[in-house]
């Protein structure tokens, strides 16, 4: 990427420090790790997991069980509910792997199980209160009617319960992290009860990064955490030091009467997620070499940012110069950039690399 | 695009007649048409421009310039303020087109004048009162300063004045996007009085579809208008019959409880733009075949998406179907998607197209 265009980087030792403590954190609470790769989406930073000791892995769709297939992992969670017109690419990737993803209801069991020419794993998803998607973990009927289903089934294997507690994204503290984790944790701990065979796999990046006892978890899939953002810094999960990737974007022009900068990177390199934070929109956090937080990404349209920052700081600035942005939502971010640098030149692949 | 996965579909006889309104409207008005390219970013639609009798080309970064230059476009404006860095790229550009950017200061046109190799056109960016980037409409004295820059400098011409209203986005009706923009209207006609013989160039969609007398303006570059989207119907810009594209997403599960659906199409697919409509956040609008609106996408993560719809169509949708869904920012949603299908199953290319 030249250095006149937004540009992603990485820094791989932060990457390793996150990959390490977690793989750590599971390692010391007899969790099998199986990390989400829906955020790097790389092969590069995939094989940094594989040199953790990682071998099952969790993506977000087939397409990503693809790319990952490729590279020659073969043990893979696709972390999305069953979708029953897939059935000619869940196929195709048993021949190469052990594939495992989400149902929520018996209809799907049977009609995959009529589709499907090999066992897939499924995860029964349970809703932790989240909203989104999942049975009631208090729903035992149901949960028990699923499992009924799935022993029936010849092409189908129970592989567990799945388990992720969103609502920690509207979190702003690690204490309140921990209590919503915790309450998460106490209707899981009732469902092991009933269900003490079948393994729990848990994953939001919250509550695995400032969790220490996971009482009835057998297994932790969370995925932000190897780059983490600024949005985990404003809910609480980690400290701006924990984030591993910043974008690198042309200043363009400074306005010296309100000081403002026109930066080059918009929506189309930073996504269009933000954070609020009292009255302000945060759509990226501008911090300065020497690591000090020296102001926000205002508002962006499809190619511009603008900054606001502090008088000593825009004085600083020329135009030419660039600056360093923490992005809110780094899944998003390298989702659109398609690729990442590092600070020695070097080429990170992302599975959204782009053709052209 | 298999079935299974969500695709962005595009009705070509909805832009063809998009283009078509627009082209007449400049025609009726004696206006250069200079569309923006950065909502379609694709080869055939640009021909559809072609073939509509535009010569002239509007696009939002350098990238861009290089993907329709290589298509036989020969004269571009790159609608952002010039990146003094990127004189490389300018200059490669200029030996295959007649390029234009745009300026807001002295001192960014005479460090291009000294890095670049031939003559570029530059646009003095004007700020109607978007508050932006551009040189405020009322500051003749800078524009001067400008102007004077631009004409001692050996490697620059002056292309004109360029101006985008972007604060008609804020608009909710049409008689709202007609005020905003005779105010920005009013600005530059005094400006068209100091500066007669320099050309306008004005842009942003609410203002192009809804005006019907351009006063002082010389050239349109608006682009959305191409495909328009739900927040144009929003913004009052059009109707939703006009929205040339739509995301088709699988129907992954019900939840009859409360009447959501889970379907595939989420952050990565749609982006995460979103219009506000009294309590309620818009990500999408649920549309079925025969054009009646059905629902809201009313919440996305990264590959979920979750449908609020009416009782009715509710209970027509069964699991394996897919919804249609206009997108609330087309320019973003395309650029995802990196892919157009047309319902007679062409693929049509766009810039962003993935390498896997």
């Amino acid at each position: 990427m030249p250095s006149y265009l937004p540009t992603l980087f990485v820094d791989l030792n932060t990457v390793r420090t996150n990959i390490q403590l977690m793989a750590e954190k599971c390692q010391r609470n007899e969790l099998e790790f199986r990390p989400h790769f829906k955020t790097h989406q790389s092969t590069f930073i995939g094989n940094l997991f594989r040199e953790a000791g990682v071998a099952g892995i969790t993506v977000s769709s087939p397409v990503m069980a693809q790319y990952f297939v490729k590279q020659g992992w073969d043990d893979i969670t696709i972390a999305f509910p069953a979708n029953v017109n897939a059935a000619s690419v869940y196929n195709e990737l048993l021949a190469k792997c052990d594939l495992k993803t989400l149902v929520i209801s018996t209809e799907i069991v049977e009609t995959l199980d009529q589709r499907l020419q090999s066992p897939i794993g499924l995860y029964i998803e349970i809703d932790p209160d989240y909203g989104r998607s999942g049975i009631p973990a208090s729903n035992k009927t149901r949960i028990v009617e699923v499992i009924k289903a799935i022993e029936q089934a010849e092409h189908c294997t129970l592989a567990g319960f799945y388990c992720h507690a969103g609502h920690t994204y509207k979190c702003r503290s690690a204490k309140e992290i921990t209590s919503v984790s915790r309450k998460a944790l106490a209707k899981l701990t009732s469902l092991k009860e009933s269900f003490p065979h079948i393994p729990i796999c848990y994953g939001d990046t919250p509550s695995c990064s400032v969790l220490d006892d996971f009482g009835p978890y057998d297994q932790l899939s969370p995925g932000n955490f190897v780059f983490y953002d600024w949005m985990q810094v404003e809910i609480g999960s980690c400290n701006k030091e924990q984030i591993a990737i910043w974008m690198s974007c042309p200043v363009i022009e400074k306005f010296s009467k309100d000081g403002k900068i026109l930066i080059h990177g918009g929506a189309v390199h930073f996504s269009k997620e933000f954070v609020e934070s009292g009255q302000e929109k945060i759509f990226g956090k501008v911090i300065s070499d020497d690591g000090q937080l020296q102001g926000v990404l205002a508002s962006i349209s499809q190619e511009h940012g603008i900054i606001h920052c502090n008088r000593e700081y825009f004085e600083q600035l020329a135009v030419g110069d660039t600056v360093q942005v923490l992005p809110v939502h780094s899944c998003l971010t390298a989702n659109l950039m398609g690729e990442y640098r590092t600070e020695d030149a070097q080429t990170i692949d992302h599975m959204s690399a782009k053709a052209f």
